[in-house]
């Protein structure tokens, strides 16, 4: 057994994004929520990719984009996801462990293709995407190595890994292993629809024992049902040790016990695609937490790094974040 | 039998491109010559993918890219190539088709993969290409389709298609059908070292009968085995209706009879990947040509398109072309 240590461990659907440019016009034809993820089956995504223009094709995943960030940034990342062994589960393979992240999980051999997010990005640079799981459902318990977990400061799970069964399973295992070992356990709520269609688990989860919390105002909103961000910051403050909550380009608070610490977002930026802005937020503050940066230097590095990522198109950092980190913030 | 009617039919190699930046020292490495187009076979292209980063994925192929220019600035396009079918050889159909271009070739229902480039970016922008021909070796004559090129204005071909043989002969029946039905045959020389494998076999294809010759200033040189660029084009213009060549950032000048005249670039873009400079610049003068545009005006269309194309990674257009021509050249 090789002698792990990780920054991070991230766990997630593992994603091939295909990226079209549309317009408002198309979301309303599709029926489609600007901003959501909606999941397809196989059949939507043929309909869909057929009414769709010319794409282009990067890695994607929320947490794949999470780690690629963190081993961007520096840091020991790890990856847990499901691909097929097929050209797209290649070709994800390829950029996450190019970007110096870990990934052994195990392609699956039969079953469903490698799972792909239509994503498509309106002339504001906001993103609507439209997921076909596929391999994705493959992943289980046995896809979690517990000497992995264990040697990882940070474990993070995406909350669209509730969707598939075995991924919840995979989820709660991770946990536990995380914590016999002392270390601590993350989860990003990832989508609005996704918290409503698991409120009530994600609530017992993180009662249960979840250590940093990310979410968008809407996420956290949503969770705790109230129109109120500061009623629901309140309420998230006594559950979680630490909870990172993103406003767009307003910024972020960051909570921690009896303290908030806000930390400005980058305005400066022209703002081609917004996908992924969450994704590099989270490795940036984790990078941080978990290489001895205080909350606030943390959150400046998530802000950075979720600035640089919808500077272009895809959620993969498009150079270097460490340098980017040693220039900006010395 | 459909009632064909083409601006042009483009002919070529039928490729994904996969995109990355790299260093000049990754090249030296490498030992790769900055700007060439190198064909590798399957275990070097696992080789050099496995030393490569993270990369995008878009569909390529010379004249695919230009005939996806033709579709987009609003012509008649029709595109003839080998895919196989698997997941970059759908990806590659969905894209070329989403531009609005007529693709019926037949794919490949075993043998070789879907090919593939992987072109390295290094940072002053210039392009370095590495193709795995992979399932483009099955074309052959029988996918050229008489009652298509018969129907299109201008047949238009890739040099890089004498490297298969199959492709080699697909490209001879074509430019036979066309000259029978009255119409021209035109031809890019693609690359340097591509002119150096088939200089004699060039030479002799294009006196025999080439009407719209495209080359780049080192090309056409290589052409004619000269260092004068002047002499080149002398001996060019007696041999074809009309040659096109392309001087990077120092425009083109385009031969017609006794008549040269000069195009200029746009140098007021900012240059961020010149992959497709050279197909979009001969989408451009094709689509004007076959318009009833003027040559003058089918050159500036010519730098336009390739100005769009080199301002974005990725040889496909990110806009439509018929918008920028008629915002910028009314």
């Amino acid at each position: 057994m090789p002698d792990y240590k990780f920054d991070t461990t991230c766990i997630g659907n593992a994603i091939v994004d295909v990226i079209s440019k549309i317009d408002d016009v198309f979301l309303d034809q599709e029926g489609l929520v600007k901003n959501s993820m909606n999941l397809i089956d196989e059949a939507r995504a043929e309909d869909l990719y057929g009414k769709m223009g010319t794409a282009v094709e990067i890695s994607g995943g929320s947490a794949g984009n999470t780690a690629a960030g963190v081993a961007s940034l520096g840091g020991l990342s790890n990856y847990v996801g499901k691909v097929r062994n097929d050209q797209l589960g290649a070709i994800f393979a390829h950029d996450i462990r190019a970007t110096g992240v870990t990934f052994d999980t195990v392609m699956s051999e039969d079953g469903a293709a490698t799972a792909r997010s239509f994503i498509l990005v309106t002339p504001d640079a906001h993103r609507t995407m439209n997921t076909y799981l596929g391999a994705c459902v493959e992943l289980g318990p046995d896809d979690i190595i517990p000497e992995m977990i264990a040697a990882s400061e940070v474990t993070y799970m995406e909350g669209y890994l509730w969707d598939p069964d075995g991924g919840k399973a995979a989820f709660r295992k991770a946990a536990t292993i995380a914590h016999e070992a002392d270390k601590r356990v993350s989860l990003t709520l990832s989508d609005s629809f996704c918290v409503d269609r698991f409120r009530s688990e994600f609530i017992d989860f993180i009662d249960g024992g979840v250590d940093i919390l990310f979410a968008n105002d809407d996420e956290i909103k949503s969770l705790y049902q109230t129109d109120n961000l500061e009623e629901a910051i309140s309420t998230v403050r006594s559950k979680v040790e630490i909870a990172c909550i993103t406003r767009g380009k307003h910024g972020s608070v960051i909570i921690q016990g009896h303290t908030s610490v806000d930390i400005e977002a980058d305005t400066s930026i022209d703002v081609v695609d917004t996908t992924g802005a969450g994704d590099l937020y989270a490795s940036g503050f984790l990078y941080g937490f978990t290489n001895g940066y205080s909350i606030a230097q943390s959150g400046a590095i998530a802000s950075l790094a979720a600035a640089e990522i919808i500077s272009h198109i895809g959620a993969r950092p498009g150079i270097s974040l460490k340098d980017l980190v040693a220039k900006r913030l010395g």
